[in-house]
């Protein structure tokens, strides 16, 4: 056969697509993560996965121009967007006369970065953002609330997550006091190495930097603090009278305590939690899977001290939490952590033949709005077939719809799993089916 | 102030963006259409947004190819996707020997389309979609799951539709016999104009076309038959002996029956329906909601006879639904239909005290954790303001937690509607708020 005219079907390299099976489960995992943020009085906020190219990179540079996907129609350059955040401030600048404060919003949404393809990363992927924007002032229990809120999520997913929580303030003043402030941002770069590289590689590259040996073995040693948080906190105490370094100290335990409010019981600290954007000026932290650690970062978020400043000269200091679902999920599948074979969008198969087609339709219809996933099996095939179909399927159970059922209206159920079937009343086989989902 | 430095915020013209409250609700509306595809038994899908151009343009033509957003990058040739039918028959044709078929899928998510903005029409969009894919063949039980489907959906929208069907064959054996053929494109995109031109317009434009005025008169009366559903059909039974005109009422009649099976109940039948789309060859129906039926179509759907005509040989049939729900819920916005005060993120304020911040914040995490939407108002201001917030943002319920309140672990709790104001147990201001919900 000549099929030159066909167009070979393929997805744009980089482009992560799941099978149906793995993407109930995903689905399954976003809902999870939105019920979280909506339990915790978060509202949602969806924006356009397109801006303006002059929104959208406003406070980029760098890396990010050269991945994100910009181009023009008509007479409007513009973007899509590569993170939540910039969205979010565009949204806050807009409408700032009309929003409560602190406003609490969540956005679940797909971003775009056309980075070189590699293991783990994705050209579009989800990002699950809650953030809780002030108006002026926002008080640090906001900080306590987004690290809680993280810790709630993977609660929820079932996963035993691990959060290290620092105040970037710490270092900064650190930094400030041994004057080289202007360095800084060189200075993190290199502490945002310390889980890849010896110590002493670090203190070697500080000192490359400018730092004197004994500041950089200092600056390091005070990053890899480890221990309780008490004792971390009263070390940290003895370590200098700089003003920001001791004001770090203090929000640092202030969180804490609400964190403790809050219920939050898997936070450490950790002064090497860097969170490389460069705008994250107090609270930072990252979560990590227990046991997992070798993943890095499934997330994290941080306080920043002015969300719009490059749409309003208004202050809107603010703090989020983001988990990087999609790659999160990838990792998880790929270590067969899903039990996908529990995954099953039939419930139960009804089975009809050539005079019970209609009856078979009527029963799914009333198992369905009694809340039972059952399908007709409805293509033209023979019983045997048919019954093979619902076993290689690995659906639980099959109600065969013969012509003696159709008269007694008793319908024959079987149980895939055991083999054992049994004749009864609809309302019978609604309970049964039901019964059993409690006892998994 | 000098802010010339500042970006003005804006989203681009023509992108639907909704408020936090609009957009709970209209979180809750796609919630509801997915839960509804879910219990029938439908797999989700999620593409990516963006595909090859060569893949989503080979089978548009005209009008789409001009407003599909379409750029490179590097040297790949993209687009934005303009509807999920496309990615769909993609995917399907990569992945057929490993789905199980007939493959029901549903997809929800935003498709995009620079068109002129106009009212009612947006760039950016949700499509709900579900389609039925058969491998080679396809029972006529799934036109009338998808038909059944669709009324499903309004159902549990609470909105009463009405759906209109056909069957295409209908028509097209008609414009067969009068041998036609050659010119049913333009003769159906006359008749698709029957709700808006008068009778004696629609026929003058089919004379145009080159209908004898017999042929005119008979073909626009037979799209305008109306009644009951079994007098239409017995009314074209005696109006044609064409085959595929009988194969048309054949599968009408047929498709009716399994739709009462389905119960659905709020079906006519309707032969001036003709959903634009020239794919479709069979079933096409389109739904309107009672009594707002000026509004036009709020969706539809039909059979198409081959999904991946495109990019395979091989022969996949396929019947689907769609609901235009970005449309949809705007217009019933703009009308106010929903009531938005009813639907707040916050269902009980804690207002605490200096000394009770930390208690406050654990009581609000007990409420949490037991399914009452809490929220503290942390930010640091006095009792009164506090209270006026949550008057001024219509909060149900205030927890007022003093030091006498902290002492006796009695809380007062304050209904802002009524006034009424009460001192209780943490375990019976669950209950209460719980059983307030259910007398709502």
């Amino acid at each position: 056969m000549n099929n030159s005219h066909l167009i070979i079907p393929r997805k744009l390299q980089g482009f992560w697509e799941l099978m149906p099976k793995q993407q109930m489960l995903f689905s399954s995992f976003l809902n999870t993560i939105e019920d979280t943020f909506k339990e915790n009085c978060f509202v949602p906020l969806d924006t356009p996965v397109l801006e303006y190219s002059e929104t959208l990179l406003a406070k980029s540079g760098g890396d990010t121009d050269k991945e994100v996907y910009r181009f023009t129609k008509g007479s409007t350059d513009m973007c899509m967007r590569y993170d939540l955040t910039v969205p979010l401030a565009r949204f806050v600048a807009m409408h700032k006369e009309e929003l409560n404060f602190p406003f609490k919003r969540y956005q679940i949404g797909k971003v775009y970065r056309g980075e070189r393809p590699q293991k783990g990363r994705f050209r579009e992927f989800y990002q699950c953002d809650a953030d809780i924007i002030g108006n002026e002032t926002l008080s640090l229990v906001a900080d306590a609330e987004c690290v809680s809120l993280f810790e709630k999520c993977f609660k929820a997913l079932k996963l035993d997550v691990e959060i290290h929580l620092s105040n970037r303030k710490i270092l900064a003043g650190f930094i400030q006091e041994i004057g080289m402030e202007e360095k800084s941002t060189y200075i993190f770069i290199v502490l945002d190495k310390l889980a890849k590289l010896p110590y002493t590689e670090i203190v070697s590259q500080l000192k490359e930097i400018g730092l004197s040996q004994e500041n950089s073995e200092k600056i390091t040693k005070i990053a890899q603090l480890s221990g309780k948080n008490e004792e971390i906190l009263s070390i940290l105490r003895n370590f200098s009278k700089n003003q920001l370094f001791c004001q770090g100290i203090d929000e640092l335990e202030e969180t804490n305590k609400y964190l403790k409010s809050f219920g939050a019981t898997a936070v450490t600290f950790d002064l090497s939690i860097i969170r490389g954007h460069n705008y994250y000026t107090g609270t930072v932290f990252e979560g990590f899977i227990k046991g997992k650690e070798e993943l890095g970062a499934i997330g994290g978020g941080g306080r920043f001290d002015n969300l719009c400043s490059y749409f309003s000269d208004k202050k809107m200091p603010g703090v989020g939490m983001s988990v990087g679902v999609t790659r999160l999920f990838d990792i998880l599948l790929k270590e067969n952590y899903f039990n996908l074979e529990k995954y099953n969008e039939i419930e139960c198969a009804i089975i009809t033949f050539d005079d019970t087609l209609e009856e078979g339709l009527r029963l799914t219809t009333l198992l369905r709005d009694n809340g039972v996933r059952a399908d007709c099996l409805y293509e033209n095939k023979t019983f045997k077939s048919k019954m093979k179909e619902a076993n290689r399927r690995n659906i639980k159970y099959v109600l065969i719809v013969g012509s003696d059922e159709f008269q007694s209206k008793q319908y024959t159920l079987k149980n895939m799993a055991t083999s054992s079937q049994e004749k009864l009343p609809i309302e019978k086989i609604v309970e049964k089916i039901k019964d059993d989902r409690m006892c998994e």
